[in-house]
């Protein structure tokens, strides 16, 4: 195989597919990024056996081939050479490769690729297309409330769930609920093609997070997803992730959500996030923030008090309904306001230990739900 | 107590002086910052008993007094707060104190200020005065060949010794050696003064990295040293570093220094240096690299080769006197070019295992000693 590429474009796309490529392999070909030539282009693939991701960047081939050479240690050669071109050539059935920069050349020991596993390939099976945009969206407004304990398998994804004329992210570790409602355009125009079918799959967070960046590398307008027994394929412009999906009920959330609110909270969301960073400095292990809502001042004070010490702020709101002391997780608020992406929000609250739902004024339509905690006297 | 000042000057000074405050205190005292009050500004004082670091800001003062907050506590807060006046207030003998600033108010416990240690004061003793850009360029040229290993105790600190007319910095670890020579304009304007006296000092890597970045963040242009029984004092601007010096004999490094070369390569440092960055990558454990200077080509090959894979880069320099193969340690080579301060430098050699100079052409006068490695066949 002998190929010439240009050195930017093969240092970005091997960031991208070296996070696929695990850090401690089951076997040594999975330390390897797998080269191919294919129709002109150059792949590069990274695999761990549960997320996948293929890209391809041009490339003038000499001699069509593949290869599989050490991720870490060739995205660290390729990333130190000068712009400009680099060559990567080997002798056929030979493993020591030659890259060749301007400056300099260097010879890695590559790997046998017939041990290389394939990635998932779904060839039958309806395509769901999505704008990115939308879909960013969905995948940012959710994934924060993914939670982090293994044992709660199903809640470490990323729930999708379609529904006719709308797909829904949800994402919940038990404390709070993240849900975010994506309407794509009517996709209709064509005639021939069969009516969408409704599907659901619960995607792991760390696929989820790995396709966040690629989104954000990548020019494309539009995503398609493909579903088939246990996994899911995404593609986008020239580039492919595949993952693994999790098994299991995803809970019945929409259940947890009220209907009908006695209080609600309009104001500034940057304003609290800030009062809260700075009130967080002072909280202990509880993580206990107090609010108290003056329905009268149309005042929101939020304070903490513990052994190490105690801080309060103060901030004008609007306050629709009744006056209220509760309290919150302050991490779990910081969260939910960090991801919401407006300039106001409104809080919407029943009881003191009731579910409160903060949302965005205007913009994606967004629920973060989190549960008050009981306020120690 | 009471006094406001700016929190973006609090919160700089804050940074400053906790880099004297222990993460591990041996006593809870050393865990604060001392605020006192003197001549209508306000110092912050930060001591491990071992480093200490005293600035001053200015402040309006309402109630002179002194307090010992919890350092790291305070840092956070005062970060976080908004930009503009912050009030820090107790009722005299109280050790609750209260910080006020435009968007809240925070409380926090703090401890005696009896119970701070006092910062070493010199009272006596002369005082060496020096352009602190001849300071920093002595302290940065020397500081990273100092030993790491702490029972080579003299060897983790930078030694200063004073000559007529010259301050020499040196540090060596065994492995590399580092030499500035500075030479201070001719301070004997003022006939009061009686003239210099000769001193010479070990201070500990660590006193002189925090005196580095203090000396980047201030304003003032000289620096004075005052030295007595295992302590030194820096003065500069408002502010002062206090640290206790290294006991022991400092070897005689200038022996190690060759009188007479055999041969002498000039080069671009930035280009060795990027080809050393890259080459390391295919580095092992052993950090080898290989140098063939080619005196008929006026070439320089440096390579490394050992199971991972190899690497060879190719530059043109000039060289007199004949061709030699030697091997360094990689690491101590980009560690020196790193330091050296000027485009071009000399490499200045005798033969394979002898030891090999360093030098910027122009500027600093500076040395870089490294012992070559025996080359493996």
């Amino acid at each position: 195989m002998k190929f010439t590429c240009d050195q930017e474009a093969l240092n970005l796309n091997l960031g991208l597919v070296n996070r696929a490529v695990s850090a401690r392999p089951t076997h040594p070909i999975l330390s390897t990024v797998l080269i191919n030539s294919v129709d002109g282009t150059i792949s590069l693939t990274g695999f761990d056996l549960s997320l996948g991701i293929e890209t391809s960047l041009e490339a003038e081939i000499e001699e069509s081939g593949s290869l599989a050479l050490p991720a870490k240690l060739l995205g660290e050669i390729i990333a130190k050479l000068p712009s400009g071109e680099v060559t990567i050539e080997n002798e056929s059935g030979d493993h020591l490769v030659t890259i060749t920069s301007s400056s300099g050349r260097y010879q890695l020991r590559g790997l046998d690729t017939n041990e290389y596993p394939a990635l998932p390939v779904i060839e039958e099976g309806q395509s769901h297309d999505l704008k990115i945009i939308d879909f960013v969206d969905g995948l940012r407004g959710s994934i924060e409330s993914t939670s982090q304990d293994e044992s709660k398998q199903v809640l470490t994804g990323v729930y999708l769930n379609s529904q006719p004329a709308m797909l829904e992210f949800a994402a919940t570790d038990g404390h709070r609920l993240g849900i975010v409602e994506i309407y794509p355009e009517d996709q209709t125009q064509d005639e021939n093609q069969e009516p969408a079918r409704p599907f659901n799959v619960v995607i792991p967070a760390k696929s989820m997070r790995e396709l966040d960046k690629m989104l954000g590398h990548s020019k494309a307008t539009k995503i398609s997803l493909q579903l088939e027994d246990g996994q899911v394929v995404f593609r986008f412009g020239n580039q492919r992730l595949t993952s693994r999906t999790l098994e299991g009920k995803y809970p019945d959330y929409r259940l947890l959500v009220p209907k009908n609110f006695a209080r609600q909270l309009t104001l500034d969301r940057r304003q609290l996030l800030a009062a809260l960073e700075r009130i967080a400095v002072v909280s202990d292990a509880t993580n206990l923030v107090k609010f108290v809502i003056d329905s009268n001042k149309q005042k929101l004070n939020v304070s903490v008090d513990n052994q190490t010490g105690n801080g309060i702020e103060s901030l004008s709101i609007q306050v629709s309904g009744q006056s209220l002391n509760l309290a919150f997780n302050i991490k779990y608020l910081i969260d939910g306001l960090k991801i919401l992406p407006t300039q106001d929000i409104t809080i919407s609250l029943n009881g003191p230990l009731e579910p409160v739902i903060i949302a965005p004024v205007g913009g994606v339509k967004m629920t973060y739900l989190i549960m008050p905690v009981q306020l120690r006297d």
